[in-house]
């Protein structure tokens, strides 16, 4: 697949090198993209993977990771051409600049936002409970880190559950776009818990099933 | 200590049962304690146990387990007497109609709200992510259940954290009240998953670590 990655920082550049390492072809999109770490990006990514302007990148694309801040997302998209049937890998964290909630939440979420911003898109929430860490190694043991997906297309969850499988996930269907509204707390509450309660980033959650 | 659990149901039938067997005075409330389910926890918890009316089972308490509807919790709470100083363990889940989602959140939560009807009382979220064949049983191979727990009473929060290793959980320090917000969507979340995407009870959250 033709995936933009927006973002190279740890979590673009996670997601968007082990894509590339599984044989994806993957369009880095950057603010600068001649910062040392969109080039440390390129080069770990490997032969087959580009480096450019967001809306360069996300042209390229089938599938787009929003790895971005929350604060730049719409003026991001905004500047992209047409995201008419693109994915919209959404693992943002709208959190407060303490850390310790999400600026948005019960009756919305940043998800839902995305997708009345731009509903010509496929917004998929994704990704957005786990650390850089996990992203890099899913695994715990005998067992993987979990995905929790949601979104109200099929076939895109579907492409992200994928795309989530390939790099040693198991993915968690969690239904409609609208649970981003439970989904976004679960990713404040793993930043709190990693930053405030000692757990670190060598952390994930996973539903434990008998 | 003295346990009084606000309803018989799968909640307060499942962990009454278990402080009552692990050596703890339990009182159980009821709207009708001559009812069959309240006749039947008091049978199962033995001896020991105590079935009556709501303020009754508060006055006589030193912890009460709040399991019981969202919509009768202050009505009940307010026709006790005096709650200074009581530990109310809130594993109240405010879920809409519809199961999909709660009914306040965000800048808000069921477990603020209850401590903001009685600032007299030491409110700790718990047990609220859990389904009642977890509470029954938190094993899951050589794992247990975690069960996450907030408030903004430390000495609480090491009571309640007892009483949860003593049913054998984990605790799961979550810090201050306020982490209700994200504690009661992930609430809601165990919930639309076990009912709408065919998880069933036997499931529950960890936190794995490595």
């Amino acid at each position: 697949m033709k995936i933009a990655v927006l973002g190279t920082g740890s979590v673009g550049g996670a997601l968007g090198c082990r894509w590339a390492q599984a044989g994806h072809e993957v369009f880095f999109g950057a603010l600068d993209p001649n910062s040392d770490e969109a080039q440390a990006a390129l080069e770990r990514a490997g032969a087959s993977a580009r480096v450019g302007a967001c809306a360069d990148a996300i042209a390229a694309a089938e599938a787009v990771l929003l790895a971005i801040p929350w604060d730049q997302t719409q003026s991001v998209l905004q500047a992209a051409g047409s995201l008419r049937g693109k994915i919209l890998m959404d693992c943002i964290n709208p959190l407060t600049p303490d850390l310790m909630g999400v600026t948005l939440g019960h009756t919305t979420s940043a998800a839902e936002q995305i997708a009345e911003w731009f509903p010509e898109a496929r917004v998929v929430k994704a990704f957005n409970t786990l650390s850089a860490a996990t992203m890099e190694n899913p695994r715990y043991g005998a067992q993987n880190a979990h995905v929790f997906i949601c979104g109200d297309d099929e076939a895109a969850k579907g492409t992200v559950k994928e795309l989530a499988r390939v790099l040693g996930f198991d993915p968690v269907e969690c239904g409609p776009l609208k649970l981003a509204r439970q989904l976004e707390p679960l990713g404040a509450l793993y930043v709190y818990l990693a930053v405030f309660q000692g757990w670190g980033g060598d952390c994930a959650f996973r539903m434990l099933k008998r």
